[in-house]
């Protein structure tokens, strides 16, 4: 049995207090026995475009030490959320993987960026400031193999289903949907993750900030191989917490065994 | 527009009287407007695989026959559920597609079978009766392309994705989903083909028959490109039917343009 905690972060705009405020829910969360913790995308600096150089920092900078320290003092794995991220003058968002003695496991950046423009609803072009990452990213742990997505990466099928086929028992998404995309999107997208590859898929959003530019759906939520939701909240600070049943996941897939009906004589396999 | 309707019939053990009202409730949905009409999986015979050989048919025999006059005498395209077929001695689940004036445009026999077992509430082995198909399907009409699956079909993700990457504007599965599966399943991955595609994508039950071996679901459903349900129903006998906006997925596919968006420098594209 695995605990996974999300830590559904009130992130504000300063660093300093977002680091120290992560600390305290991760020590929280790690108390009430979570061996995994996950924190939202951007939870160092308020999500916008405008916001990313300002707040950018290199991969080994204050961000990055201050969350090497969380994972060691809490002795959890930590899926550090995400921060802008600097290298050679590219700005990427990026996310950390930490293990139990603070070392660094795994980044992800962001592949799929999340550019979009539904009228009179909302516009947003990352591109604008961001370079997209060009890996997909798996991390191995004592609980087994981890795939990482950011946000608007759930919107990509291939990502999970690759990282499913390769071995990884979740998914796991810091995202930042809003109040547009977040109520018909959000939960749907984990649970055709889960379902699809009968593995468990957890995103980690920020809790809302109405003051903020851009409002977040909240609603962190972890689903089960079969595709139910384990564990959800609304839009407020929270940590959402969900154990993890391995055998669980492999009920499912002894019951309805899509992995090995897959006619792979008609399509390609995307994970080869 | 488009408008869809999907036939819910209550399937008898009466080949006969299963056709003949298939033929009532076809024109039923023609006279109110339909263009292209739906029949459930296994609408002439009960589902189950010890009826399979019983109620088998020639590709062209009456079944056939009986649906190319349904499809010419209500002017409707016709995606005639499915039917168990027997050619040389082997078995299949196939549906047949038909045009206005009754032309068979295309078949599908279903590509995966039906080999579940959970237990305790469902073993189904459609494999020790029925041979898989060893085609994709896709129709082309007037109102656009149609990529065609089977009940099971819809668990695997690339059949939608290669159709919608072809091209196709919904993806329709006659199924019949059962009351274990039927309740975290059926419209979930409805939702999960629409909302990775942005297409429609419907799927068409038998009634419930609770005196039947097999409990289909029902709850035939419409699901929009942006994954909401359109129109669905309860288990007893109905027509279900939604006007298709093709404006709404070309505005979906806009809105948020993953089709231009996907990486594949990073991972395959089932479609190619």
């Amino acid at each position: 049995m695995v605990k996974l905690a999300l830590v559904q972060l009130l992130v504000s705009s300063n660093k300093q207090q977002n680091l120290k405020r992560a600390a305290t829910l991760i020590k929280e969360a790690a108390n009430k026995g979570a061996n995994i913790v996950v924190l939202p995308e951007c939870f160092n600096s308020p999500y916008g475009i405008q916001y990313f150089e300002e707040y950018a920092e290199e991969l080994h900078g204050e961000t990055a030490r201050a969350l090497s320290a969380m994972a060691k003092e809490s002795n959890v794995y930590l899926i550090g959320g995400s921060f802008p991220e600097i290298q050679f003058g590219k700005y990427y968002n990026t996310c950390t993987i930490w293990n139990r003695v603070g070392e660094l496991i795994g980044t992800h950046r962001k592949v799929h960026l999340f550019d979009i423009d539904i009228p009179g609803k909302i516009t947003f072009q990352e591109s604008k400031v961001l370079s997209p990452g060009n890996e997909l990213t798996l991390v191995d742990t004592e609980h087994g193999t981890i795939g990482v997505g950011i946000c608007y990466d759930i919107r990509f099928p291939e990502m999970a289903m690759i990282a499913a086929r390769k071995g990884a028992f979740a998914m796991i998404y810091p995202g930042a949907f809003n109040t547009t995309t977040g109520p018909l999107h959000w939960e749907l997208l984990q649970r055709a993750r889960a379902v699809d590859n009968q593995m468990f898929v957890a995103a980690c959003s920020p809790a809302r900030d109405t003051s903020a530019t851009y409002h977040a759906w909240g609603h962190s939520t972890v689903v089960d191989p079969m595709g139910k939701v384990l564990a959800t909240t609304e839009e407020s600070e929270a940590i959402v917490e969900a154990e993890l049943d391995i055998e669980e996941m492999k009920n499912a897939r002894t019951s309805i065994p899509v992995s090995f009906q897959r006619r792979f004589d008609l399509y390609k396999n995307v994970a080869e």
